[in-house]
């Protein structure tokens, strides 16, 4: 099945569109227990209330192989229905970003993954290649330091637009398999809002709501779409560090089914 | 000791600029051998005639667990004295960063990582206040959709300039501790100069010359700088894979010892 197909299966029969972030920062996980342990409670918990689980690669690379052994063992906890996408941010040249593709993909499996598109097309080329996988391309990302770059003006057909418009533009153009998505930044409404009227149709995935401060309500409101699986909110520390006692999974729960409750209320 | 100083005495004592990429393709090791073994040999025939290593994770990370066990063993196969850096192209936000240079630098030990400026400074950060770590950061890359969004033109103190050009001014500006350098592909001879023509003491990582056809002594002339460590040359495919059968250690000494030659010629 398609990604956006199946994701959006998935939001209806969960009728949620939280995404949780499984990002184990072993500094943070409640004394003694291990990455897989802690992400197979924690999915125990939540899956009831999400539309999809979204790794990221950094955390589990940090643990070294370790780290590499809890995320193959979490990809096969996630329930098959849960679409499961690798928040890796890989780009490289032609090549080599195969070989990542490979990584993600056909390794470990997952279902979707997020792009860089600083080094241009060919870069996310065999990604997108994969017709049957979901590719979200970096866009207007939450963090203080987007707008170093991506929030610089060009001239584009006469007009004066953003470097992340471009970003956007050029997704829509390559999204020929209909597999694209863009990652949008929930701390920069206005940037989400613009590029949500451009392009009606094109999904978002969008973090930074929860401990990075962006709004819940406006984010639906400027990101809405009836496009399939056009809009998904992640949230990682909020949920899965919402207890850092023995209770940890019950207060994941908690959060995620009052979030997905809260997104519900606003669509 | 100090990333560039120690790239520096390396490149000293080995007569060479010349940096091995170590991207073992598993779709191209000669039959039958491992990542790990194909690494050694490799090793054991260049390390004459390299000032470093780079070890793009592309290549590790599409063989999974037994991939990441052969990045973790070839770090030890490594002579000390010779610099090894991380070709990860990583970035996210900060949190998250911090967690990719953890992997990079002190679990897996390397002295210097690729980094994506495309969520800029906070996103770099993590890696940047490593003070003994170098990290170069992607500015003009080898691949054709680098034109992409690298070449679009902004203006920037009332100059036009590319995106690249305001990547290599906000490197300059963040080098405070004298461990950024710029990834400058040798496909793109006219962007390397003019970018060395702006920053003379910015240190240069060069990917593109053999398989993607950059011109090396073009590389030389309008990329050498007296700065330490200040123009590496890194060659992975037409080394490694020079031969593919049994000799392909010889094979690869070979084509090192003259890459290492003509370059030095060149300077």
């Amino acid at each position: 099945m398609r990604f956006f197909d199946k994701l959006d299966a998935r939001i209806k029969a969960s009728k949620s569109i939280l995404c949780v972030g499984l990002d184990p920062d072993v500094s943070k996980l409640p004394g003694g227990i291990g990455i897989a342990e802690f992400n197979r409670e924690i999915i125990a918990a939540t899956a009831d209330f999400c539309c999809a689980y979204k790794l990221n690669f950094a955390f589990y690379e940090a643990a070294g192989i370790e780290g590499a052994n809890a995320l193959k063992d979490t990809l096969k906890m996630i329930p098959g229905d849960i679409p499961v996408i690798a928040d890796a941010k890989r780009a490289d040249i032609g090549n080599t970003s195969r070989a990542y593709a490979v990584a993600i993909f056909d390794y470990f499996r997952f279902d979707a993954a997020t792009v860089n598109p600083y080094m241009g097309f060919d870069s996310l080329q065999p990604f997108i290649e994969c017709d049957d996988k979901g590719v979200f391309i970096l866009c207007r990302t939450s963090n203080p330091g987007s707008a170093d770059f991506q929030s610089l003006f060009t001239i584009w057909s006469g007009k004066r637009r953003a470097i992340f418009e471009i970003v956007a533009m050029k997704a829509e153009e390559w999204n020929t398999r209909g597999n694209i998505g863009l990652v949008m930044g929930a701390t920069h409404i206005d940037e989400l809002g613009l590029i949500r009227r451009e392009l009606p149709g094109m999904p978002f995935l969008v973090p930074g709501v929860g401990a990075q401060g962006g709004d819940l309500a406006a984010v639906i409101e400027h990101g809405n779409t009836s496009a399939p699986g056009g809009l998904i909110i992640n949230s990682s520390r909020q949920i899965i560090f919402a207890s850092s006692g023995p209770d940890f999974a019950s207060g994941a729960a908690q959060v995620a089914k009052s979030l997905r409750d809260e997104m519900d209320s606003c669509r």
